[in-house]
């Protein structure tokens, strides 16, 4: 069951939400979700797919901001270069990100039998979080069937948040984290457009989240290192060159800081984010190819998009999360259940 | 006059500060001020002198993190190619960072005549923000005298906030910014350490502004391009490589966004930190020589420390910051004046 | 008196060499110098223009890349971050980047009266070398009035090289060096593109200079570090975005290896590339913009041009220079000498 | 059969190689391959080892460089931020990025049972070429098994070159590529010390190579896309700071831009630097923690070490592979067999 901020009277920022308050309000933009369940096995893969069609073929504008390393994110290094992603984004544990990638290999093999042959190769884009409390992450649980069922399972409705894929097994801020998403509306040129945000939220120390209105939910400290960490996909149909979706995706930083996050170092805190408005066509034959561009000075509409869904799309995936016993019984509480006795004693 | 978050019951983060709640709490470092007021003159000067020593020949362990790089400040190449800081940090308004690179250049030629003969030149490093709404800035009134005045005024004590030196016409969130500073202090293998940050204010749209209470003091939104900026220096005893140093100057943003900031496109946010705990001497002879590094698992609690001691020296420069009418009558209230009359109608 | 590699018999790759074989065989762009020779001062300036429009209301689109940042380079921070350029580009000796900086400020006042009032504020963009060998750097005789007079003396001509502009004074391989350039032209789309590069050529150790055909022409290595640097402008008329002018950008690098350099320490490296097939009207007034980009798997073509043009624009300021004798008696021979010699001898 | 550039007349550069001329001459360092031949079948896995005890209980220090990042390396976003590598280096065909990480995961994680458990997760760092030209990249043959097998092969002998590991079927301006190493000797405070490199060379568009004489191999200019690639592994025993590291890494690319390359669109060509100078233990319990650094002044020493050795393990990569026919025929000559060729004829 998905829950939002509104429901418990929260608001980030200013901006509306798009119809489903979710990345796939982005038009053509696909989300599905294979979650593992059995005994000490709570972990998943999640699917986000820039459009409907050959991603190989048609590639769409990207960037990557590594808000902070210590992840293990593949593909980036070529995402900076190009400019471009050219298969769906998967999300699963630390470990299990080598299997995905083949999986994503294998698949983009399947429809462009070309790949490693009569063309270039192809590069998988891969985010994890780790879900080592929870989820027996040693037994590389993960297989390319469960990477393949996550992209079957892809829809354009909103996203199913909470413990559900990558997220079923994550924690965040001492409480169960996982999958949430959340977008923003605006209009450009008087056209309409989105910018929509999905996470994997596994970051923050107990007793340093901070709500919109100034409430802390858990104010204890804790000793324990953070070893978390935060994957954040990114899609707007705002046509954008690459620089200007770095520019973006950084501001994400910033949504994660308003919770009270300082980007620990224990954590990969990751955004990678993809414009629909600017595909590339792998097999261009024109020289000079023309594109959209945003104004500059428009940008900060974008920015704040950013910050606020980012901010919105965590608390989401927290407000979702049911409360969870996950690997030789370690607990995690439930952020909505936090509040929802709030509430009542209020 | 400065006053601080405590002196109106704001308290950022959990860790204590230091002695003066300044970056002077680093021992060694500086700071000094001129400040320029003249009719639509209100602008000048701030120096930060990270050592009383030589600088050139004893250089400090540094590095720059570009937040947004909407801005001009002088000689971040060189700072991160070689990791180090080789005369004071300047801070001013945007257009006279010419005029006070060539005045760090003549004074470090003063101190080493071998600069450009013998050995190497200098390379100046000098910050800005953009005080046009309450400055002449085209007037370039700053002068090579007015920067060796804020070098000579520098000393150890309590650094003078508000309106004063560089922050003299500076706004943020549509109040009166300007200089602010803050500390932490902490306990690394028994010893005592502490990292300082010194701000010029001079960002944030009005409306966008969150105390750690939660509270906004000014809701309206407006619908000006933000043109501010905010320069950021970090000093820390902690001896740091320059990888670490860089790691900790990025989480001077997330101070920042707790504010309510997005780092604006217009604004150049920019972090400059330096460790006075390795310093580097310009004739050393070894070829291999030891420092001290931090183990990169105690740097959350630097990280922490620089994103509260960021996030109160910003409120801590618009609480010291005065009501203040500049060019053409631009008038900028005080934040300590808003939550005074908050206080009262309580 | 420009001599260029095909004077002596000498190639550097394989593309084509536009009409003027200098950076101004891409159309609009201007160079300018202004050279001061008087006892110990040997020293000047060069101006780079992207178009003869008003460069802060039509920028062109930038990148910069640092091959190694031991430089004092102004504005680069702003040029990676919005990818545009706003002033011309001044080249001067290490001491002078703060007075040519406010020189290029005084200017886009005087042509935008509105920067700092009902405007933003404006990024000169000056790189510089040391040329403190032959020049008495340490007497900052570069006055506002010089970098004045290089760009009221700016044209569409092939180039001035060698000991002229900010070239005066400079060394390279232990031979003098200077102002360089080259260019190369192509075809994409069936129309005409150009590629130039303009280099100031300050690098590179006594013995380690290789020419195109494997000479070597003063094989004694000599035990002095190396203080020098190259500032490299590179200009197209391809349409590039940021990105692609970035990797672009890069290529110069290479071309300086090929000469036999690997980049020394205390060498300032650094690529200044803009297009001026893609402009930024600052008064843009449409939220969504269009521009043209390059097909990515063409890029080669413009890799190779950049590696080629780089290495010819080194050699030809190299083969334009003449035997120099500078502060203090400080002696610089020239390359195009050894060369006759050579063929003398042979 | 090892060939060397010796053997051939040829020398890179001025510094002596040490007793091995291979990365294994850094003490401590071994490498070991695993080949398959079968048919279409023309690939296999090279393992690199900075040390031989347990890489992630002692981590080395590390750094990464991207010359161009159209490659599909995984590991290294973790180690640019923590400047650690904590598992051994594998290099193999793109396709089996995914496959030898997991293989290195399963490895750490039998080592250190608390992976994943009482302390965080492993990054493995796992390079690679597109082999697809004589190798079918399609059937995924690399298995964990073959990984395994390569880790289990490693020695500190001579590093084994050419049609071997991820060698096997690799090619290279033209000609038969494969494995290469060389090394440098150098002393520092009376101490020996060695710098050492091994590509797998993947790179180069037929007709662009130099040899260090000036000879062109084979003028003859294609204009098929490159599609390559170059992988360069630096090891030294040197103890360098991770932003030292980075700046020698940087350097292997001016030794790929003397042979000729401008470093293609296509080609992934990345170098990761290790220092087995510098060790961090993951169980340090000191907050600050002692370390050798190297004096900045004497870097070029190293500069001119990573440049010259990375352009003989290039030639020497060359001269030690034989010509080859991999899938469906298609045929590589050897460079060693070019040259032998040229020497008879004169």
């Amino acid at each position: 069951m998905t829950r939002t901020v509104g429901d418990f009277g929260l608001a980030c920022g200013i901006l509306p939400a798009g119809a489903k308050n979710s990345i796939t309000d982005v038009p053509g933009v696909r989300v599905g979700h294979c979650t593992l369940r059995d005994g000490d096995i709570n972990t998943g893969v999640t699917a986000i797919l820039p459009h409907d069609g050959n991603l190989f073929r048609r590639k769409v504008t990207a960037a990557a901001h590594v808000i902070n390393g210590f992840g293990k994110t593949v593909g980036l290094t070529q995402v900076q270069e190009l400019g471009t992603i050219e298969t769906p984004i998967l999300l699963t544990n630390t470990l299990s990100v080598g299997t995905c990638a083949t999986a994503l290999i294998r698949d983009a093999i399947r429809q462009n039998p070309d790949i490693g042959r009569a063309t270039g190769t192809v590069n998988p884009v891969v985010g994890e979080c780790n879900d080592g409390p929870l989820n027996d992450i040693q037994a590389l649980a993960i297989a390319e069937e469960h990477a393949l069922a996550a992209l079957a399972d892809a829809h354009d409705g909103a996203v199913e948040q909470g413990n559900v894929g990558a997220g079923t097994g994550m924690s965040c801020f001492g409480f169960k984290g996982g999958i949430g998403s959340a977008s923003r509306k605006f209009k450009l040129d008087a056209g309409d457009h989105h910018l929509g945000v999905l996470v994997l939220s596994n970051f923050g120390r107990r007793g340093d989240l901070v709500l919109p209105d100034g409430r802390r939910p858990d104010p204890r400290q804790t000793t324990e290192a953070e070893r978390g960490s935060i994957m954040i996909v990114l899609a707007t149909d705002v046509p954008l060159e690459h620089r200007q979706l770095e520019r973006v995706a950084r501001r994400t930083g910033a949504g994660i800081a308003r919770l009270g996050s300082f980007w620990g170092h224990g954590s990969g805190d990751i955004a990678i984010a993809f414009s629909t408005g600017n595909t590339v066509d792998h097999d261009e034959t024109r020289d000079l190819v023309p594109q959209m561009t945003l104004n500059e000075a428009r940008i900060d509409l974008l920015f704040r998009a950013a910050a606020e869904a980012t901010q919105e799309a965590v608390l989401s995936s927290m407000l979702s999360a049911i409360a969870f016993t996950g690997r030789g019984g370690t607990h995690r509480t439930s952020l909505a259940d936090w509040l929802d006795g709030q509430s009542r004693a209020g």
